[in-house]
């Protein structure tokens, strides 16, 4: 029961992880390239290093039980040597390597017959030009770089076949917009003995110049059916993976099943805790953080049940504030009831930055939007030093 | 927002409040005598060191901001030259001192008109002896130590004169036996400006011989009228302290009332996160750890709301068995849904230690106790070198 266990990445993943952790007592090192990341006083061991190095993620597995992640931007021919080896390490490094690259993923969705939109995997910008011009009907379109994506970096519109010159001049995938009417998003969690286990599908809504997610609902707001197709789409993806630990699956919700009936789409995965699953912290009785545990130490899973509405909302540096980080609007926030704020411990802010998240519970889905619209007018994450 | 906080005491207390912290990146300072505290490894700077030793606790107080207890076994004096100097001490060093004598605690509650069990101060185990003699009517009784008494420690039976030499031979009180129904217990949050907060009334079953709280329900089976004396009688106490931070409220429910009518009494009071409240981290809005900071940081106090009802079960070593502590029945208890065992990182078990608790979380009360129950007949921490 008591591993010691490595994490590569001290942010804000690791952060939760460990808190989770704490109910179990767990020995948990840490590595990140950052000294002053959110980890680094509440680990057990924490290691200054790059977590794209091999010698340096070799030799941070070799002093732990069991490896984990809480970024796939890891060097995997060394989480595969430390495999090799009989370490324990999830998620599997094959399943890493599958996911991130994004031409792999949407490789393997289509292989195992797994909706998604259609794409075109691509070279370089002259690729997306040529495919752009010859393949009229895959626009508008998104140019996704295939590697080392994040945060809504990585990805640009392809409109019309001018925009190609906005394409990234790199391997990547080139996919037809899908035109969602919800962005969804269902967590899976599977332990060594095949054990599976989802949370609730939530509802994600984008930032709309970030590309980031800034705010969740859960539930849902879908129909029984649609909840079904996602919950199933989720399941089979993790299995398809066969992966051990959490993964995070983000779907699209349009029309174009037969007859125009709703139809959900497998849009991108994550093997990890997730930004869409941050309010079971607060809202569920197994958090994603828990599970995560529970799914990479193979002990039987966690019940996901909610206890009632939530809504998680992103808290991101604000446009224009660089520097040290002030918290506006902190006190209203935290006298509203069922309001809970969670701070990454970001000395440094910056526009669109994930400083932090706030937790909205209640027990209607009316009062949740109402609370919901309340925080976010009235937190903002500015810096003093601002030009 | 940000200052730096240190605890008196780095145990399992410590430990619910810094997992609490890390929501709020919290920079936290402990100090422990045992180097193998359960906080060591979690906290910005751990220190080793008595709790009680005037110098110790002073030096440890000049490093931080705020300065908490999580233990009322603390040097008050230093406590109060530091609070002299304008730091901020919470709870307020007077209040411990109220508080950790039993002497003290007692009479200020009769002065105060707080209803509670009658009682005598004693000096000594003559004095017990005599009054013993000379007012049957206080009999049976329990002879309490005023000072250092802990987890069942320093309680003693009187049932008759001839028990007096089980009595201390200390500065103790004789408090009449109440013959209650039930033990009910009630925390409640105060801040700097006044702002008031309890928690749901919840009921506790003590186990038969160690004197600690073998499980608890929440929220407590009792009629409204029961609950409201409970409520304000816990109100009315922390506004007589005038206490900034959590009072832990401990209460008896007999039939002493007029015309037998149900009557609430003090039992008595603790200034800090209270067992009474474990289950809170799972099963409210806001959890007693989190309610502390909020109290102590003068910020606006939690909703102490109930996602429904709970249980909490104490994970007490198993009489004879001392030594490294191993957990038996744990997969049983991860198997079962809202089921989440917390332990506190004690690597040696001994007879009635607490090692950790289990909270149980149901729709239904029934459904709740049953669970409780397997839980309870599941799980033992026993030690392998067992004699």
């Amino acid at each position: 029961m008591n591993p010691t266990i490595g994490i590569l990445g001290g942010g804000q993943l690791g952060l939760m992880l460990i808190q989770a952790g704490i109910d179990w007592n767990l020995a948990i090192h840490c590595l990140d390239p950052d000294p002053q990341a959110s980890c680094k006083d509440l680990c057990t061991r924490f290691m200054v290093g790059s977590l794209t190095d091999y010698d340096t993620v070799y030799q941070f597995g070799q002093g732990v039980d069991v490896l984990t992640i809480e970024i796939e931007k890891v060097n995997v021919d060394a989480l595969e040597a430390l495999e090799r080896e009989g370490k324990r390490v999830y998620p599997q490094p094959g399943v890493i390597r599958q996911i991130q690259d994004k031409r792999i993923q949407k490789a393997f969705f289509r292989e195992h017959n797994l909706p998604t939109a259609d794409f075109v995997l691509t070279n370089n910008r002259a690729d997306v030009a040529r495919i752009a011009g010859e393949q009229p009907d895959l626009l508008p379109a998104f140019h996704k770089l295939g590697r080392d994506g994040y945060d809504g970096r990585g990805v640009q519109r392809i409109a019309t076949p001018a925009d190609a010159d906005k394409a990234f001049d790199a391997p990547g995938v080139l996919e037809k917009a899908v035109d969602f009417s919800k962005e969804l998003a269902v967590i899976v969690a599977r332990n060594e003995r095949g054990e599976l286990q989802t949370f609730p599908t939530v509802e994600m809504v984008f930032h709309p110049e970030l590309n980031l997610v800034d705010y969740l609902f859960a539930p849902a707001d879908i129909t029984p059916e649609v909840d079904e197709q996602a919950q199933t789409l989720a399941r089979r993806t993790a299995e398809a993976f066969g992966i051990v630990g959490l993964l995070a699956v983000e779907l699209f919700l349009d029309n174009s099943g037969p007859g125009g009936a709703p139809q959900v789409l497998l849009n991108e995965v994550a093997p990890r805790p997730h930004n869409s699953g941050h309010h079971t912290i607060r809202a569920n009785r197994t958090s994603q953080f828990e599970q995560h545990w529970r799914a990479i130490l193979n002990l039987p899973l966690g019940d996901t049940t909610a206890h009632g509405p939530a809504a998680m909302i992103n808290l991101l540096g604000e446009p224009g504030h660089t520097g040290p980080a002030v918290y506006e609007g902190l006190e209203t926030l935290l006298a509203m009831p069922g309001v809970s704020p969670f701070f990454y411990g970001k000395a440094q802010t910056r526009p669109g930055r994930k400083m932090g998240h706030i937790t909205v519970l209640d027990d209607s889905l009316d009062g949740l939007r109402e609370k919901a619209d309340v925080v976010k007018k009235n937190i903002r994450v500015v810096s003093n030093l601002t030009a």
